[in-house]
């Protein structure tokens, strides 16, 4: 295909009535289609149907020490449950901190308590701290971003690579004592889909924090999200920061939300004994503890770690058809100039970037014809792209049929926006 | 039995050695028995075990809307556990949001959010108040006290009494703007197992707060937890404060932590659609939803309210037993004049005002012995009993037997404290 910018104005011209008749079709069909949600679609849910219906008689509710998991007790988790973590995940069982359905509750509540009470090494609260900042690697999670946003933290972009968060710039702005924190999705990062350099696992543990209670934010989440066998490998921070004495600047989430079942997953953060020390008393006066019988629904199911690889390998399919359609789709841009795009290897999403100044245009065309795609901007902090280039795509969760009728109008649409803008 | 005060010293001090003869015969057997623990007994769990083999197949997991529970959505809830709690607890549907597996979860979170942004008509976060107090009503909660107490909040204490807190007392303290809420346990209070009369419950929503954004803990945690048929009954404080427009200052909750498992229930938390308005942006920046499997597992087992009724009196069966042989125990002291305890219609606590002074001594006895008891002053604002005199007791968790002898013991040590104290 011809780059765009090769074209004459004439040629240019014509390409876009052309391809403007076409959509018109498209328009007249009265579609509804989206694009935009990063959750499984119901058929991907089925593959983990069978772990509603695992025994759970009342021998079955009793762990391996013992305990009654019927009852209160075990703040911090079934102990079975953290090893089968600290397996699947490569990480020590005495970091492990079990929580509830949802790990975006657990980051949440971890910075509620830094706001209210502060963490290891704060010299006060952070709601007592003036003009705190905090660190947003985007296109990045906007889920994250909000947190930080609403306890009143001023947001600094820090632009994302292929090999993570430029770290140049991370240096730079680590040096300023009020830079208290940063969002991290070091895997398959939401949206790019690209994993962090081994280099940048070990700048970040590395670098110089002004900020005595510095805490990078680990959220793990596709960690064992492969969707081929040469998925991508992330490096051990928490054994980086070992060497360099930084442990405790480390928070580490995950969960089964994206394993199991979005709604009734089992989340885990992974922090020092030092952290969990400071954290455990706090966390314990606002739960006695949380859902025990589906940390054992989980063990049950996943008779050992090896399973859960078993299991993504299934899921791992799935998704794999999901990007196939749609980078087969994209193709379509191939040698244009007015795109690029991310080829993850796991993950949840697809980073497009269109041409600078035509990302609202494409939002805006797609929504005419009946297709919602994730909102511009809402990859960056504040919602705003500064470029107006950033489209998130996220694929799993329509059918097939749709998906491609979906990714066929969307490179209809990126071309017709570039067009424009070269007029 | 005589009035110990009616003896003369001589007969007390034959007594007492006496006693302590006894006393000396238990501590040989090297007893290990627990009267401290407010949770359910295994025996007790498996009424409900049921619960957990209902059929969760691909089609019971969508709710009577066609939702896909097991996926992402629904922040507030099931729409049909909505109906299910305000059919059970007589509330409105549209006042009701659903939580996790934890009602004190809930009752922290709702805080720990005033605090970082205030409420419905606050000036400012709660953070931001200088000086700010609360009030517990005591005998209460210690886990309720220790939430106010670790938001940085002055305790104030209010007697709790057999109809509720003292009314002329909170009327007082509410008259100053600092006072920025209560904490109630309403119906069958944790210790006292008194329910609050309905004048006083009209009093609490009549009061005039000096707070704009004064709040009502309502912790309505044994709402269905009769033990026998003459059950009490709680006014609707929603109705109530209806007539006087101080809806807005109600926070209730509740669970089912007490109906089928402690560790795996599902909470709920009923506010004016006003202060849900104003919470449930914010909660949305904390979690994508809370677990609604279990919502479903707890509608696919009780078809309807009345089914909970019914597990209920089975329950209640179960506890019934429980509080009569500790009542029959405590008889014992009927007349002597150095003890008073409480004879609830349910609940889970039975609270023993020794001779004042003397808790801590009865306490240390039966430690002696091999028997925990709740810890003296437990029941109180910093965990301070200023007469030394209320004991809780906690008889569901013992054995039947175990329960038998344990209460024989507190008899003894009872009498043992009172002679030693009266010498």
């Amino acid at each position: 295909m011809k780059d765009y910018r090769s074209l004459s104005a004439k040629e240019r011209e014509h390409l876009l009535a052309q391809l403007l008749g076409e959509y018109e079709k498209y328009k007249a069909m009265g579609l509804s289609l989206d694009l935009s949600r990063g959750k499984p679609n119901a058929e991907q849910l089925d593959i983990s149907q069978a772990m509603l219906a695992v025994d759970m008689s009342r021998e079955a509710c009793f762990d391996d020490t013992g305990f009654d998991c019927r009852n209160y007790g075990m703040l911090d988790g079934v102990p079975e449950m953290k090893r089968f973590f600290a397996y699947l995940y490569g990480l020590k069982k005495e970091y492990i901190f079990i929580g509830g359905n949802s790990s975006l509750q657990l980051m949440y509540d971890t910075l509620a308590r830094a706001m209210l009470f502060g963490v290891l090494g704060s010299p006060r609260p952070w709601c007592r701290e003036e003009g705190r900042k905090w660190i947003c690697v985007a296109p990045g999670y906007d889920r994250h971003f909000a947190i930080t946003e609403a306890f009143g933290f001023e947001l600094l972009t820090v632009r994302m690579t292929p090999t993570g968060p430029d770290m140049d710039e991370v240096e730079k702005l680590v040096a300023d004592p009020k830079v208290k924190g940063i969002w991290c999705v070091p895997k398959y990062s939401n949206p790019t889909g690209n994993t962090y350099s081994d280099e940048t696992v070990r700048r970040l543990a590395k670098m110089k924090c002004a900020a005595p209670d510095f805490r990078i934010m680990w959220d793990n989440a596709y960690a064992v999200h492969d969707i081929n066998d040469h998925g991508d490998t992330l490096a051990d921070i928490f054994a980086e920061a070992r060497a360099f004495g930084t442990e405790d600047r480390i928070f580490y989430f995950s969960s089964t939300s994206k394993i199991t079942f979005p709604g009734g997953g089992v989340s885990l953060l992974a922090a020092t004994p030092a952290n969990l020390a400071q954290m455990k008393p706090l966390i314990g006066v606002q739960t006695i503890g949380y859902d025990k019988l589906n940390q054992l629904r989980h063990l049950r199911y996943f008779a050992n770690p090896d399973a859960v690889r078993e299991h993504m390998t299934r899921m791992g399919d799935y998704i794999r058809n999901k990007f196939s359609i749609t980078l087969a789709a994209l193709s379509e841009l191939d040698g244009l100039g007015i795109a690029e795009w991310t080829k993850p290897n796991g993950g949840y999403f697809i980073s497009l970037d269109v041409l600078p100044g035509t990302a609202k245009r494409v939002f805006e065309l797609m929504r005419e014809v009946g297709v919602t795609l994730t909102g511009v901007g809402a990859t960056f902090p504040y919602g705003v792209d500064p470029d107006d280039s950033n489209l998130r795509i996220a694929p799993t969760y329509p059918t097939d049929s749709d998906l491609a009728l979906a990714c066929k109008i969307l490179v209809l649409a990126v071309k017709i926006a570039a067009l424009e803008k070269m007029k």
